[in-house]
C-alpha cells in the first residue's frame, strides 16, 4: 500500500493540526496494517513540503508494527553519489527496500546491491502513458529494453540476491514476459487503482505469485471526511480480497 | 562548479561549527565567485545526512551573489509524482535547472519542462563506468540508446525551449556525436577532475560553445586544511584558465 500522502489532499478535520501528515498516516496505517504486507511511502510527497521528519516516523510507526517499508525515490547516480542516496534511503529513512532506476548502468547501482540485507527494485517497465518510450525500443539484438533489463536483472546485476523489478500493471503482456525471463523473482506492481490497471489480468499476467501489487491513492483518499481511515480499510479489505480471488 | 560536501570531508577546524556544511559552502562561494558561471549542488549529499536547510541556506547565499543554481537531483517518476519533485526542486529549493532521467519516457518529465522559466538537464550519456550499459545499446534503427536520447531532447521533448542534456566528459566521441545532433543545446559535463575526464578533449569534442563543464571534488576538497577555501579557488582558476585556453 502506498502512502503518496499530500498535505492538500489530507482531510479538512485534521488540517489545523501542527503534524496533519504523520497523523493521517497513522490513523490510515492502524486501519490497514493488518492487511497490508509492506507500505510503500513516496519520497517525493515528503520532499516537496520539507516532512522529512513526518516522514521519518512514519517509517518507524510501521516498523513498530513489524511491517516492512519499500522507500520509493528511483535515485540513480554514479559511485559515490549513489552512496550518499543509499546512506539517505537505507541509514536515516532506515528502508528496508528502496526503488532505483536503471539508465546509468550497473556501477551506479552498486552502492544500493551491497546493502545484502535490503531489498533493491530495479524500473523495468513502468506503468505511465510514455513508459515504453524508451523501454519499448526494440534493439539490434530483437529484445525490447525493457525485456534487456529484466535479463540483466535476473543474471549479472542479482550478485547479491536482492534484485527485484518493478513492472507496472497497466500492461499486463509486458508483465507476463518479465514473469517468462525472470522466474521467481519479486515485482513491485503499481497501476492498479487511480492508474486503472485490471486485478484480475495482473495476477494472471504475473503468474499468481512473487507480486506486490500496490496501490496508493484509491485507497488513501478513498474518502475526506472524519471516517477517510475506516473508508480507506474498506477499499484495502476490497483490493486484497480482489487480489487473493485471482490467485486461487 | 559542483559543491558535493560531504560533512566527514569538512577541514577539521569547521568540524566544531553546528552548521558547518553551510559554513563551508559560504566560504567556498566567496573564494570562488567571480570565476563560476553556475553552482550545482549535488542533493544526495545533503540528504544523506539531513542537511535540507543547510542546501536551502546554500542556495539561497548564491542566489544572492547573483549567481544561477543547477540542482543535480537525477529525478524520475510518473506524473503525479514528478510534479511533487518539480515543487521540491524548483519552488521549496528554488534551483534555476535540475537534472532529470530519462528511463520512463516523455510525460514523466513533463511537470519539469513545464516550468518554461527552467531549465531541465537531462541524462543522456554519463560519465560512470558503467555508463554504456544501457545507453550504449544498439537499437533495431541503427542508433545508440544514447543517440536516440539526443535527438528526442532536441525534438519533440524540447517543445518550451528549456532541454538540455548531461553527457560526460569521459568519453568524447560521444560527446562530439551528441553535440553533431544537437546543435546549439546547452550541454552540462561533469566527469574532469576528479573522475579523470579531459579538459582539451572535452572542450574540442563539445565544439567550445554552450558548454558547462562542472568539476567538484577536485576543487572543494584541493586542501583539507584552514586554507581550503584559497586552495579551491586556485584549482577553480587553474580549471577556468585550461578551459579558456581550449576554446580560444
Amino acid at each position: 500500500m502506498g502512502l503518496d500522502t499530500a498535505p492538500e489532499r489530507i482531510p479538512a478535520h485534521l488540517q489545523g493540526s501542527q503534524d496533519a501528515i504523520f497523523e493521517f498516516n497513522r490513523q490510515i496505517i492502524d486501519a490497514t496494517v493488518d492487511l497490508v504486507s509492506v507500505y510503500k511511502p513516496q519520497i517525493a510527497y515528503y520532499g516537496a513540503v520539507g516532512a522529512e521528519d513526518a516522514l521519518a516516523r512514519t517509517i518507524s510507526y510501521i516498523h513498530d508494527q513489524g511491517v516492512p517499508v519499500i522507500l520509493d525515490a528511483k535515485r540513480g547516480d554514479i559511485g559515490n553519489t549513489a552512496e550518499q542516496y543509499a546512506r539517505e534511503l537505507f541509514e536515516r529513512f532506515e528502508a528496508d527496500a528502496v526503488t532505483i532506476n536503471p539508465y546509468m548502468g550497473l556501477d551506479a547501482m552498486m552502492p544500493f546491491l551491497e546493502y545484502q540485507d535490503r531489498g533493491v527494485i530495479i524500473l523495468c517497465r513502468t506503468s505511465n502513458p510514455g513508459g515504453a518510450d524508451l523501454q519499448g525500443l526494440r534493439l539490434e539484438s530483437g529484445k525490447l529494453l525493457y525485456e534487456h533489463v529484466a535479463e540483466q536483472a535476473a543474471g549479472p546485476w542479482n550478485q547479491n540476491g536482492n534484485v527485484n523489478l518493478v513492472v507496472g500493471a497497466t500492461q499486463p503482456a509486458e508483465l507476463a514476459r518479465v514473469r517468462e525471463i525472470v522466474g521467481d523473482m519479486n515485482l513491485l506492481i503499481p497501476g492498479i487503482g487511480a492508474q486503472g490497471g485490471d486485478i484480475a489480468a495482473t495476477v494472471r499476467a504475473g503468474g499468481g505469485h512473487q507480486l506486490m501489487i500496490s496501490s496508493s491513492r484509491a485507497i488513501i483518499y478513498a474518502s475526506d471526511g472524519e471516517d477517510f481511515a475506516e473508508q480507506a480499510r474498506a477499499e484495502a479489505l476490497k483490493t486484497r480480497d480482489e487480489i487473493n480471488q485471482y490467485r486461487n
